[in-house]
């Protein structure tokens, strides 16, 4: 790593996402902002990278040439599009840099590519890049394995802003599957999505979600285990669309000392072994 | 009052509502137990009112002569049923005594009776007797109202005992028609009691409801209005049943000292006047 | 008001809370920015109130002309510093219009100047401007005067980022002070400020206060009531900092309507008579 | 195991605790209360073991004859004294049945007494019966390990009864430990106990408490670990005091199957190889 931390790219800088990235690259002490990718064609190609993110100039201007951003990088974070990422992650292993993969939607054909590409490359790809998330999602496995499903009722609750237009949410269900796969059982065999009016008591083994929508809320969800006189809570707060960015950076900044392989950021945590 | 407090008349003594409240009676300083009464032909029909209540002898022997057992008394508290607490209104009124009546299911008859009764006695009336959850409606509906529902979503969680059979619970409803009251709509045109799926976005002015069960909980409630940027959040917990008899004994006392009239626990908050 | 909404002027116009004040007014139905204001000297002045802000241009030139700026304006919102409050409510009662006044630190010298502008003005004046904090306090003061001080006991818990550098917040001891004033004491003979060690058992009728430092958490405050069974816990989160402004954007709005007087936000909230 | 379950001793029979553990087996299916036990000269001995625990004659009578008692017994549950629990385990060795230990204040002597016999019978040993605190120990010494303390910043949060003495809480002190653990540093180093006036920032790596009295609360306690812009909350509720018997139980059913050896109840979580 050179003096002035690792050297990452942002592709798709000028996206929200994007612009996020460069200005947590810019406050983060060990890494520092290498290049900035956009599509060939985008009206933000040669404008300074700091400029479009809302820094100021720094230095380092919007470029379409992904493979000479990368030849002398150390790292790219892509929170792209599934075809997007496919063609990055080729790139990245080529130029033997680290790539970072928040890009959601993406099909086992485009799984399949990534595994190869991961064979000469270190790839780290996440649903969802909150280590917070990602640990609760650990320790509810845990804890749904800990704890018999006979004498513990698990229960998952969320809360979202007032423009969020489905339910549960994704994160919801993330958990709900960790739980799950605690207890070895299939979450679609055991949810109770709905609850109103006449119910008759709770079945055994069940796992129940119930969504709450209001304000602002950008994602507060709490695992609830509750057995005969205790309870144990297991709860994340988001309070900042920007931990996602955060977390693509802490995996970017492990991934520099790791083999090439395809990982996940319960490695980054530390806690692949404890599912 | 005498010397040892208010003297109060439990109804319904050998009832398991009964029975806490001669444990409770025993234990709580400025009341004393004058006398328990069950209904005609009950077999514990002058068995000592401490030990079926697990008490040990206390010297009061359990009679079906309410209107001797009323005579001498300064109070009553009566979770009986409602031909047993207008029969009870009645007697009371009789004997110029206070008549806690926690008894639910009456009819707009039985609440006629009631408000005839209470020309000449002093009565206080609720479905819930817990102080708890009469403030929290309280203050719900004074929170309903100085926030206004374009801005400030409302939803109602409440979390009970795997045992439980229907949902919401009664006293969440009763919460919903609380803010509901404070911005002047009927919560069935407002409600949203279930939410799974593609639901939209919220609906300014909605009042949402979410259910969870598990354990051994016996009450907890919270009534979360959420803004732009910030939330407030009302809740209750209930650690254990005897709060009913507790916040009736509390009734009692309070109304030792009032006129006439047909009260309710906001009264006996001193909170009638801030709904 | 004017067809656009009413017309504001924001004094302080290039400080954070005047540019926060900025774009809050240009995204809020209902009211636009009439001008923009800061002090002569500045090298604001003549900027585009919009380019400063971060909203790109809006045809707002920054003035250090306060008296042009608020003749034709109907409300100006002001986070400035005592001495330039007080020579902004002269000019706002000059100009009949509405000041909401969000300056902290003013002296009994000051406030006595607010109240003769008053006379002729509509001022609205708080020290934390946020609706959910002013409602949590007056809703704090009611349940410490329903609640008896022998059987409830209170605590106050607050949350703040690791940056805080002092304990318990202003907040959290706001909400102490209407906690104690709804019971009728002085909360400096009533706190319990720290618990460690061997404490002995908690002595009925204080007020306790507990804190929390961590992560970029911008203000949590609960009022915990406990009893025997039940507790009743009152909370408000801050999530964003923007609320102060916009609590101060409703005060305008509100103000807009009403004689001259000296106001607080519980009136905007219509809770002047609860506490 | 017999076909109704297994056969439990419990000694200390008419204790607090030994009532409670015999109420609890009474209602739990696959274990049964083989024999009650209390010390010679009790003048318990000789009454039967259902009706001092509230049970109505259940057909054990309380003996001083330990061994006879263990003799056809399947394992024993003590929450006696150290000095007992000593005599008792050398008992339990010979009889070759499950010992659960939940007797505190043990010397290292003790303890090396029951690593002796522990050679040739199964213990399970706690300062802690209760399955969610255990539990919760883990999954905080995990999440401490996980989140790099430069950037997560871990709070400690306990509520108890009004009538409780000292702070903060024993299990908030364990909760430090594990999370201390989990971060390979000396608790003592890291805490903050108290925090008022002029703090200063938080200092990074610390580990702070906070404590809360009040009202009837039995037990509630949170390991707050707070991240720049997230936050992993994970907490316990102990609603009653049976859940210590309760994971007593727990502990002799799972120790059944088990090989000699000193277990704790991280074992008979499954979890013994997380921390």
């Amino acid at each position: 790593m050179s003096g002035d931390g690792m050297k990452l790219v942002v592709v798709g800088a000028a996206g929200r996402m994007g612009q996020t990235l460069i200005r947590l690259i810019h406050q983060t002490p060990g890494v520092q902002l290498h290049a900035a990718v956009e599509r060939e064609g985008s009206s933000f190609i040669g404008h300074d990278a700091g400029e479009i993110s809302g820094l100021g100039n720094i230095g380092v201007a919007v470029t379409s040439d992904a493979l000479a951003a990368f030849v002398h990088a150390e790292g790219v974070i892509d929170f792209t599009s599934p075809a997007g990422s496919v063609v990055f992650a080729g790139l990245a292993a080529q130029a033997r840099i680290a790539h970072v993969i928040g890009t959601t939607g993406c099909t086992a054909d485009d799984e399949e590519k990534f595994e190869a590409a991961a064979r000469h490359a270190r790839i780290v790809k996440s649903g969802n890049m909150s280590l917070g998330v990602n640990l609760l999602s650990v320790l509810t496995q845990q804890a749904a394995r800990a704890l018999e499903a006979s004498n513990w009722d698990i229960e998952i609750l969320e809360m979202h802003h007032k423009h969020k237009v489905d339910a549960p949410s994704g994160t919801a269900l993330l958990l709900g599957e960790a739980a799950a796969k605690g207890r070895c059982v299939n979450l679609a065999d055991k949810s109770v999505r709905v609850r109103d009016g006449h119910t008759g008591a709770r079945e055994n083994g069940t796992i129940g979600f119930a969504t709450l929508r209001g304000g602002s809320v950008i994602g507060d969800h709490s695992v609830i285990i509750a057995g005969e006189g205790e309870q144990v809570t297991l709860s994340h707060h988001a309070a900042d669309r920007t931990i996602f960015g955060r977390g693509a950076i802490a995996a970017a900044v492990w991934a520099y000392h790791q083999k090439p392989g395809l990982y996940s950021m319960l490695d980054v945590l530390g806690l692949a072994n404890d599912q």
